[in-house]
């Protein structure tokens, strides 16, 4: 049996390694057959001489001498490995709006898309849709909420879905008064209780912005409209989402918080293989699971975002780019929390009704949405 | 489009009136081909005039008069009724061993057995399978536990299923104590914290024999060895069952306890079609869910059930009919709730090498095992 290629876009981040260890333990079915990170020169270079893979990228080395010869550079080198001949999936874990070109060109080539770039999907949906059915390229959730979505449904026609509950543990400002949260700091913020990830995406947890993010994908992954999509708050992370069908029963896909699950089902979808990564599951030592409804007025982004999803056009990718931008300025500590749902929602009132439909047209919106914020905080 | 013919077999019951509440609900999908009942000549005449079957069959009159001209009578006319022609499904709710001819039957026909009848597959389960090989008939659960792990396996091999967790209720007896559980009247025994059952169920449900029964049919639907097979109490029965894959991923179907949607999927597996008799579901009012392990040694009819199971032959006959026995003499008031399972433990050590492999072989050890009790607690 020959092993299909895969290719890591952002092989040095949380979900990239995490894809390592899956492929090095399924290494009978999966070879690297490209690798990129963005800075971490050496992770990769340390990742390139262990799997070998045919063609690696960095984005922006972080130092002169960062890279190696042989290696290409720059944000080309993210459509370059997903289009590469011998690249059958494509793992795209970029973080933000730089992952949209690659998502499009591997569904230009009729590659499978692992999707851990959600912003793909919000920002250019209807593109990313349309590139899957022009290039037959099939696109797979790398999102735990998103993969446990796909299992329950797996192999079931769309029209059985009548609702879709996607959880959220609440981050770590769950039951944070509003005063509280106004003084949260960014130490705060990182503080996340079940999951360990990367920075940016750990704010959004504690925003709800993350949740507002993976709604806007879930409705175009599963074309499930707005008003039956569901948030819940689960503090324990182990339900990663319920789906309920038109006859009223509801499946969920459970297992401790761990990413490992999610990206080997991305890979062998709609297969299983036979794993040991996942943590055990053992449902008295992670009793009692509790469900709490989500607190919208705590949490302004949540509802800013899906509220962006409903607008369509380029609203969601305003809405992302808005939150990037304020998002970086929280963790350079210049900004305060609450002041991350402030820029969204100035953002969106400015710029919310700007057309989507095109490549061009979505990041026009992006770029001013990010200028927006900068002119907002300026000091 | 034609509707397809049900059989429904124990239509006085609950899960029979749940059945037909189905049937009228989707009466553009299905009609009511054949009712039978044991003993409720009223409520089955009623049903009769409702639903205008093909088929009406009592099985042992409660008076002289009770049954009407045209009906058939005695034991047979359940394999009458499951072998009728027009019949597409026989729902399968008999109590008790006297259901297994009528699913043999039926399978034998080449029909679909929704099987609420546990104890078809307990005493018979390789001559059911053997009859379904056979006739080219298909067995499909209706306990809620054996549904959720369908609704969650549905589509994808065996070869993918690594163990299955059968959720238990607890009972009333959950935190009761060997000294109490002694002392445990008929009046306690019946009060089942979260299902509406009859009462020779609710009394299995007080000892968790009925979760003994429920392993051993889980072995025979769904292939899976019994020390893979496990039980976890769930006070709360909300979540109906939890399969766990090869890849170490975890499915739960979750609902507030009802019947409505094991029966409705029964009949309409693998689809699922549009309902309103499952009630809503919120994971907040539902909240917390939790799990405790099985106190084995306070309900020692779990124990003793599944290793009946384990030795096979007529061994799952043998306890299935010692705990029917034990149960009618409690339900009578003739013997203490402890002595079922100490009933049960006499029995299988007397009798649980008996061999299997025919019917007449597992009649016979059944007519021993209900003998053998009577003898235990002659006064």
């Amino acid at each position: 049996m020959s092993t299909k290629g895969v290719a890591i876009l952002g092989s040095t981040g949380s979900i990239g390694t995490t894809a390592l260890r899956v492929v090095e333990r399924q290494r009978s079915r999966f070879h690297v057959a490209a690798l990129t990170a963005f800075s971490n020169g050496a992770l990769l270079a340390e990742q390139a001489d262990r799997f070998a893979p045919d063609f690696v990228g960095l984005v922006r080395p972080s130092a002169p001498g960062a890279g190696r010869s042989g290696w290409a550079c720059g944000e080309r080198c993210l459509v370059d490995a997903a289009t590469l001949d011998g690249v059958d999936i494509v793992l795209n874990s970029v973080v933000g709006a730089a992952g949209l070109d690659a998502t499009i060109a591997a569904l230009e080539h009729g590659r499978r898309v692992a999707l851990a770039n959600k912003e793909s999907l919000v920002m250019g949906g209807e593109l990313v849709r349309a590139a899957a059915r022009r290039g037959g390229g099939e696109l797979v959730p790398v999102d735990s909420e998103h993969s446990a979505i796909l299992q329950c449904i797996a192999g079931r026609p769309r029209s059985e879905v009548r609702r879709l509950v996607l959880t959220a543990s609440g981050g770590p400002f769950r039951q944070w008064t509003q005063a509280q949260l106004e003084r949260a700091t960014l130490a705060d913020a990182l503080q996340h209780p079940t999951w360990q990830m990367g920075r940016k995406i750990t704010v959004d947890s504690a925003t709800l912005a993350n949740k507002a993010l993976e709604v806007i994908e879930a409705h175009f992954l599963f074309d499930v409209p707005y008003d039956r999509i569901e948030v819940v708050v689960h503090p324990q992370s182990v339900v990663h989402s319920f789906v309920e069908f038109i006859d009223g029963s509801v499946l969920a896909q459970l297992g401790v918080p761990s990413m490992e699950l999610p990206v080997l089902y991305a890979l062998t979808f709609p297969d299983r293989v036979s794993d040991t990564g996942v943590p055990p599951f053992d449902p008295v030592e992670l009793s009692p699971l509790t469900f709490e409804a989500v607190r919208y007025d705590a949490f302004p982004a949540l509802a800013l975002g899906v509220q962006a999803g409903r607008t369509g056009g380029a609203a969601p990718a305003v809405f992302n780019a808005a939150n990037e931008a304020a998002v970086a300025r929280f963790l350079d500590g210049e900004i305060r929390f609450g002041d991350i749902a402030r820029a969204i929602e100035s953002a969106l009132a400015r710029l919310g009704d700007a057309p989507g439909g095109s490549r061009e047209a979505i990041l026009s919106a992006d770029a001013l949405a990010r200028r927006h914020v900068q002119e907002l905080f300026r000091c």
